[in-house]
Formats: structure tokens, sequence, C-alpha cells
């Protein structure tokens, strides 16, 4: 592949599953260049089939190496099956960034045909960061990986952003971690289809399952999604409400993701997940939903493209000095431009 | 006040600074009410005095007990001057959310008529978040509160946007914080106008104070910008890359938050930020960009609205089954919508 090479070409050699041209695309597709758009459009076709698998949670609690564990036991049990892991690191230029994350993930599963890793920096990504994830498992999925693990590291708002991308919303938890923490986990525990208490043989582990097991008891599955789905954007359908609820109670399970212990359990839920969601119809109404809302969010900014295409900027800037001045409201001035 | 006041009445009474009507205007804003928003409008040609002080960092490193020391000293020096928290956290109703927040952070403030302080859930706000807390910081303005602290909890996103909103960004850090926790540190310090190591009285403090102003030294001011710059979203104006941006070098502060120490050193900081962006043009041109990003977000939805309203939803649906058939590519359903 040069890159000569027509959108045709480079998609084909996606398809067969060329790595170099996948990584590649990969980068076009992180830097937003129109030709890496332009095949990520036609590879769609091909897009549907790979499980995405979500893995969240506060800070140190081992969420790459149990990623690890569980690629590892998934090429033993299924070697047929390509897998990815995308890493969303909150890293900066000061630390080395993107790169030095992968090569020491990379280290166990380095040079497996089977495995692709690939680490995002998340910094300056200002909101088009789950645009890019989802571009980049796209990718992935129509180059035949049947798993896509998406680790994001850190809590707050990217982790919610991930549900919309996953199938599957893996929240790792583990003993000893301070109280603050505690109660960012609690945010993020209502977005969990699987919870995996790591580090389970350090002391505090049973109690922290148990406390998981007593939130997930008390606030039943339906009454989280409910609570979630009140507070969603209007023009976001991805949480419509009207997914069956309460089918799916989130396993709490331990695991040791050093060691392999207790990764079997953790696969097993994950394949358990899957097969409710695709049972269930959950599976396809989600891909409808994200397909629906990515969409929407094309449309939106290609009309606003569009007129100021057709009202020229000159106009839109006075207004802005406008307010600025305080002279008008935001109101005044947006029934002005759509005058 | 009553539910029957005019809009008029409301903004007037907000204006002059009844807290009741101050209260319920939040609630109405945070809950997106239509007559929440036609006051909102109202009130926005008595904004853009107020100084909004973002406060971010890591879980565990005591941000609210340094607003709450920040706040308490503002009110001795200068009793004239109203005061604001907003602290924006991401409990769940699993952990009491955010009225139990409130109590415990007002114990210290509680009674004193100059300082209002009001939580704010981020759960599930999915990218709406950012959105209601500038309006609610738009109310306080707007109510005379001259500074306008914005506490976030957590590491990721939300911190980025924080940015946007706040004049002077605070990040907080710690000595005793686990690796994990570093690299995301590592990641929200480029957005830092000023450092505080927090718990300065504990062991490792000394290092971390020179670990980060070793990273203001080797990352300039100035490249750290233009790297934040390059990554932004196409439509958002907020960062464009013009400030001057070599003039203010963050200072790294030792604090114990739990004791007044070292926090006349933050608040001279703060002040002298704000001069700072006052003197350089900063603040006019960040508040002339929020506005810009501000109405252009909200005619973008603007324009989808009236789309929809001509094109009807029925095609809109028929394309998204295409799309989930995998019958057509995004960009080929695009230029049917447009067309």
């Amino acid at each position: 592949m040069t890159s000569e090479s027509s959108p045709l070409e480079r998609m084909n050699a996606v398809l067969s599953g060329k790595r170099l041209e996948l990584a590649r695309l990969l980068t076009e597709v992180e830097n937003d260049t129109p030709a890496g758009q332009v095949v990520l459009d036609m590879l769609f076709p091909y897009t549907g089939k790979a499980h995405i698998i979500g893995i969240t949670g506060s800070p140190g609690v081992g969420k790459s190496s149990l990623v690890n564990q569980l690629v590892r036991q998934a090429r033993k049990t299924e070697p047929e099956k390509k897998i990815a892991v995308l890493a969303v690191d909150p890293t900066s230029p000061f630390t080395g960034g993107a790169v030095l994350g992968d090569r020491v993930r990379m280290r166990d599963l380095y040079g497996d045909p089977g495995v692709f890793i690939r680490s995002m920096a998340s910094r300056g990504a200002l909101g088009g960061l789950a645009l890019t994830t989802g571009a980049l498992a796209q990718i992935f999925d129509a180059a035949g990986y049947s798993s896509i693990f998406i680790e994001t590291v850190g809590a707050g708002q990217s982790e919610v952003e991930i549900v919309k991308l996953a199938h599957t919303t893996i929240v790792v938890d583990a003993p000893g971690l301070g109280d603050d923490v505690q109660a960012i986990k609690a945010g993020i525990l209502e977005i969990a289809d699987i919870l995996v208490v790591n580090k389970a043989d350090q002391p505090g582990a049973e109690s922290v399952v148990r406390t998981l097991k007593g939130m997930i008891e008390m606030g039943s599955a339906s009454s989280l999604r409910d609570h979630f789905g009140h507070h969603r954007d209007e023009n976001d359908s991805t949480f419509s409400g009207e997914e069956p609820s309460s089918d799916w109670i989130p396993p709490v399970l331990p695991a040791v993701s050093t060691r392999p212990d207790g990764i079997t359990a953790v696969a097993e839920a994950i394949s358990a997940h899957k097969n409710y969601l695709i049972q269930s119809g959950v599976w396809q109404k989600r891909d409808r939903d994200r397909l629906k809302a990515g969409i929407l969010q094309t449309l939106q900014s290609r009309l606003l493209t569009d007129w100021q295409a057709a009202h020229g900027s000159v106009s839109l800037d006075d207004c802005v000095e406008e307010l600025s001045q305080r002279k008008s409201t935001p109101q005044e001035i947006l029934r002005k431009l759509m005058a």
C-alpha cells in the first residue's frame, strides 16, 4: 500500500487484515483527514459484528492488567478470534503520551498477530473523544476483530460517554481506595453491566464485594436506568428508556488481575451479557440508537455549515460583538439570526 | 415572590439579591424549564462582571476544604463582596446525592448571607453539564456575586470543559497519591493557571512542588497552549490560539487547606491572574469566544429542530433503518437527507 492507493484498495487491505494499512487508517481517522474519512465511510457496511466492551473505574484499580488477562485468556480459548484494545489515556506530552503507554501495555501481548493494541490521547479532544473512539472501533469491527476492549482511565463524563459506544460496560473497583474515590465510584456504578472487584487478594476486598452487591440489590437495575434516562440530552436518543431493563442484574466478580484468578468468571460474564443483549433485542436496538445519534450529530453540523455559507460569517461576528457588549440577550440574537 | 410573579418581577428579585428567588431560579434552570430560561435570558445584560474560578484535581486532594478556606478568607478581607460556590458532584442516588453534599460543605459557611453554595449532580448530564453549569454561573454573576468558585470532583473530560467556563483554573495536587493518579494529574496540568500542592504538611509535599515546578519550566506555557489548541473541535472557537500565551507562568503554591496556611498566597495568585487577564485583553477575548461558542451551539440545535419540522421524522427513521441493515453508508444517507 502506497500513499497513491485508491480508497477501494485501502478498504480491501483493511478488510483482508493488513495490519500496516489498519494502523495507517487509524492514525488518519484520529487526525480526521478527508482521505481517512472516505475509507472509514466505505468500511461501514462491514461493521456491526464486533462486541464492544468498555472498561472503566477509578485510577489505580488495575484496569489495564485486567484487560491484559482477559485478552490473553480469550486468545487461548478462541485463537481464531482477533481482539483489539483501545486505551484512552488522559496523558499529556509531559508523560510521554500515548506511545509509551502502548509499549508498556503491549509487553505481554506483543507479537501476537491476533491482537491489536492502540492508545489514544484524550487530552484536548474536547467532546470529540467519543466520536473518534467510535470511529476507531468501527475500523476494528470492519477489519474482523470480534471483541474490542475500550479502556478509559479516569472518572467522570468520559465514562458516561463510553456507555454509548460499548455493548457491555465493566466497572472495576478495588479495596483500599479513599473515601473521595468511593463517591466517584458510586457515580459510575449505574453504568455497570458487570462489576469486577480487582486486587481480591488484598484486605477489605470481601467487604467491597458485599457493599457492591448490596448497592445492586438496593437500587434495582430498572430504577437506575430510569434515573439515567431522565437526565439525557434532548437530542440524545441513545438511551430511550424503552430497553427491557430488569432482566440483567450486574454480577459482582472478585479478581486478581496480575494473576489469571477469577478471569474465567469475568470472561463468562462478558459472553453471558452478549447473549442477553442479542436475545433480548437490546443489541439491535442500541445499534440503531447509536446510528441515529451519529447521523443527527453529523446532520446538525452540516446544517450549521450550510447556514454559515448562506448567511456569511460577518453577521455572526456582529452578533457576538453585540452580546459581548451586553446590548442584546442570546434569545434576541437567535431570533435575529433565524429571521 | 409567588409562582404567579412575572418574569420581570422575578428578574428584579434576583438582581436585588433575594436568596429565595435566586435558589428557585437555579433549580428551574437546572431542570431546564421554559419559565426559568426566560428569566435567565433576561438576566444576560447584567452578566460579565464575576470572576469565575475553576477548581479541579484528582480525588482526595482536598479541593472542597481549599475552596472553604478561600471563601472564608475572602469574606474576611472583602466583606462587601458576595461569593458563590458551585460544586459539581458525580455522586449518585446511591450516596444521597447533592443534598448531603451541600450540608457537609456548608458547615463552615452556613448562615453567611454573602455566601451561596450550590451542588449539582453531574451524573447523567451527558454533555449538558458544562451548559448547565455555565447557566448557573450566569445567574450568580447577574445577582452580583463577585467570585464564583466551580469545583469538580474527578479527572477527565469534565475538567477540560471547566476551562471553557472559568477565567482562572486552579489544579490541586497532593503528596501520597499513586502512580496511576499521577498520570491523570499530568493530563490536567496543562489547563492550570495556578497549581496548589495541598496537604503540604505531609511527607513528600516538597517533592511534589519540585516536580510540578520542573514540569512548568519544561513545557513552557506557550507550547502547552499551542498543543491544546491544535486538538480543539472545528466548531469550538473557545481556544483560538491567538491569546498571548507566554505572559502568565502558573505558580506552584503549597497549602494546608484544613488550616489557613498558604491560603493568602493562593488568594493573591487568583487576584494577580484576574489582573493579568484584564490587562492582557484575554478576559474580554475569552468572554467573546464563550458567547460565540454558546450562540453557535444554540443555533445548531435550532437549525436541526427547524429541519426536522420541515422534513418530518419518518424519513429519518427510514434512514436509520437503512443504516442499521448496513445497506447504505452514513455519507450516502447524509447526501440523501440534505438533498
